[in-house]
């Protein structure tokens, strides 16, 4: 902005966008949950189709007792974008979220932040567009009843996603919390997707051409095990996020064609971290370029170990950046000095003084 | 916050306190420039004495043709902190902000992010803090006379930070602009510092105890050569902070004893960047803790070989968050989905509209 007059509010230039959790469900609203979630996968397979392009990173961490801060940064090399995300399973007990998370997306060119948003709600919904993505190239065709073994806060929107994108149309639903089942069932009853509850995971998975996993817990667990799994499935285990947590019993992974996001951090992270470290998998990217090969037959078990990606925050900073023009859903954040000069920072914090404002905000 | 009545505004616990570009000039006014940063330089000073509680990693970059955006995250077990900073060379003549950056202050045993801060100000501030504090152990004694080479935005913070911590009273400033040392001269007219303006670098260094380089070139440059530093002099070496960009003469460094941050860091960044991989250097935290010696005699050359680190921030961001309390300069920005039931994003999404708010904000 350019500027002659001496102007002691802060200029266009020092404020970001800024979605709030408010602003992100209005605009997550003005389109629907399920076209959202469309709008995320589409822009999740441009930036896949695009793998080459980008500087991949393995999740940069911070650990304690509880659990885990991390920071996802990635680029391609005109604009950046990183991701805080947390996991904390404890955190429940609190009444705290498992999971929350911001990002940013800044210009390269010039190194300033673009948007600054609120992704526990945005993390939510490009998860379940990501499975339902890759499912789009892995399930078999005709799908229409998937099993969600595990009914916390990401069940629905996996259901959502896979009843827009997929055609699913059966949810069988289990959780060793019977309550989290009936909570699942309630948010769905008007979406169109008949939702059983279920009492066993063996249950859960009769008939379901697409098993999705999302449990929560930080440890190995068997969620299914080998004689549970018949052929011809695709499985979507979303839980094994982290290193000492997985879900799926290793037998069921050796009979498997393994799909995965960046191999390097599923090895560590995914179901993967129970074999050996040059088991072969498949990359999606490669899948949706049509470099490799999807779903090859009818008896094949495909199994999509998700960790979650730089990458896919990435696409879903992109989308809400570019839907803003249009719905106005945000804030501008008085988040960068811009000082007259820009060499005299020190003289904007003397000059500022000069309102007498010394007062609290 | 245990709230048994359904309420559909952010509970205390979405919020996330920020402080603006405008609530960090009331923070800073508050207490004072000076004060400010002598309160930095105690935070930065203990949080070196613990350094080997933190997590230490060399700051994450993306490189553009036009610049750099880096992470520079650090944990000290219990609090996380991240910074994003850009370094754009190009950006003044486009009316930004060559430096700018945010950050984040988070408890590990949550996730919660408690503090999120404009840090343009901040890093300027810290920066001169660091220096300071580095020449209360390195400086000849009684030092009145720095010059100061380079005279853009971070040129007044080192000058004001050295009259309060070290007792310096005479500036000699040179710049190859000659209008940005006449903005120096201008804004610390009422300090109570003497501002010599000088017309070449070795005027500027004549008499002067202390040699602060502070030029924002990005390449290799030489600002100052071997001929024009006497012995017995602290050179604190600002500008020197990312590959290819130095400021001092490599004989300069053969004669000095170099001090540094995080060696792992500087040796990539710093003006060590001339020098063999193994030159010996002493690590700061170490001479604070009375492990390692700073000066020793009259007719050393000390050299502060400073890049900015990870703790510093992370000190500075504690200063502000410690702060906040008393002057309550800040806001609550609506940064965490808090539901009701934490299990149930999807519901909040969903009943968010309940409100019939779907217009924009």
């Amino acid at each position: 902005m350019t500027n002659n007059t001496i102007n002691l509010s802060p200029s266009d230039l020092a404020f970001v966008p800024f979605v709030s959790v408010d602003n992100m469900m209005r605009n997550v609203r003005s389109v629907g949950v399920e076209t959202f979630m469309r709008g995320l996968a589409g822009y999740i397979e441009e930036d896949f189709l695009r793998w080459e392009s980008f500087d991949k990173k393995p999740r940069i961490p911070a650990h304690a007792p509880e659990g885990v801060v991390e920071l996802m940064p990635t680029s391609d090399g005109k604009t950046f974008g990183f991701k805080y995300v947390n996991g904390h399973p404890g955190n429940m007990r609190e009444g705290l979220q498992t999971v929350t998370g911001f990002g940013v997306l800044s210009d390269l060119a010039t190194g300033y932040p673009v948007l600054f948003t609120e992704m526990t709600i945005l993390t939510a919904l490009r998860t379940a567009a990501n499975s339902a993505l890759a499912a789009k190239y892995l399930a078999p065709e005709g799908s229409t009843t998937m099993a969600v073994i595990g009914n916390g806060a990401q069940s629905d929107f996996q259901c959502l996603a896979f009843k827009d994108m997929l055609g699913i149309t059966e949810i069988r639903a289990y959780d060793i919390d019977h309550g989290a089942s009936i909570r699942l069932a309630r948010n769905l009853a008007s979406s169109g997707l008949n939702v059983t509850i279920c009492k066993t995971p063996e249950d859960a998975i009769e008939g379901a051409e697409i098993i999705t996993t999302v449990t929560a817990d930080k440890r190995y667990a068997t969620i299914l095990t080998d004689n549970m799994v018949g052929s011809g499935v695709h499985i979507n285990a979303i839980g094994g996020d982290c290193p000492g947590k997985t879900e799926l019993h290793k037998d069921i992974l050796l009979r498997s064609d393994i799909f995965v996001e960046f191999p390097e951090q599923t090895r560590i992270e995914g179901e993967l971290q129970q074999l050996d470290a040059d088991h072969p998998v498949t990359e999606l990217w490669q899948v949706y370029a049509g470099n490799a090969e999807g779903r090859t037959g009818k008896d094949q078990i495909t199994l999509f170990d998700s960790v979650g990606f730089a990458i896919e925050d990435f696409a879903a900073l992109r989308y809400v950046h570019d839907m803003l023009p249009q719905t106005g859903h945000f804030e501008k954040l008085d988040l960068l000095a811009d000082p007259d000069d820009p060499r005299d920072l020190y003289g904007m914090v003397l000059r500022s003084g000069a309102n007498g404002d010394n007062q609290a905000a």
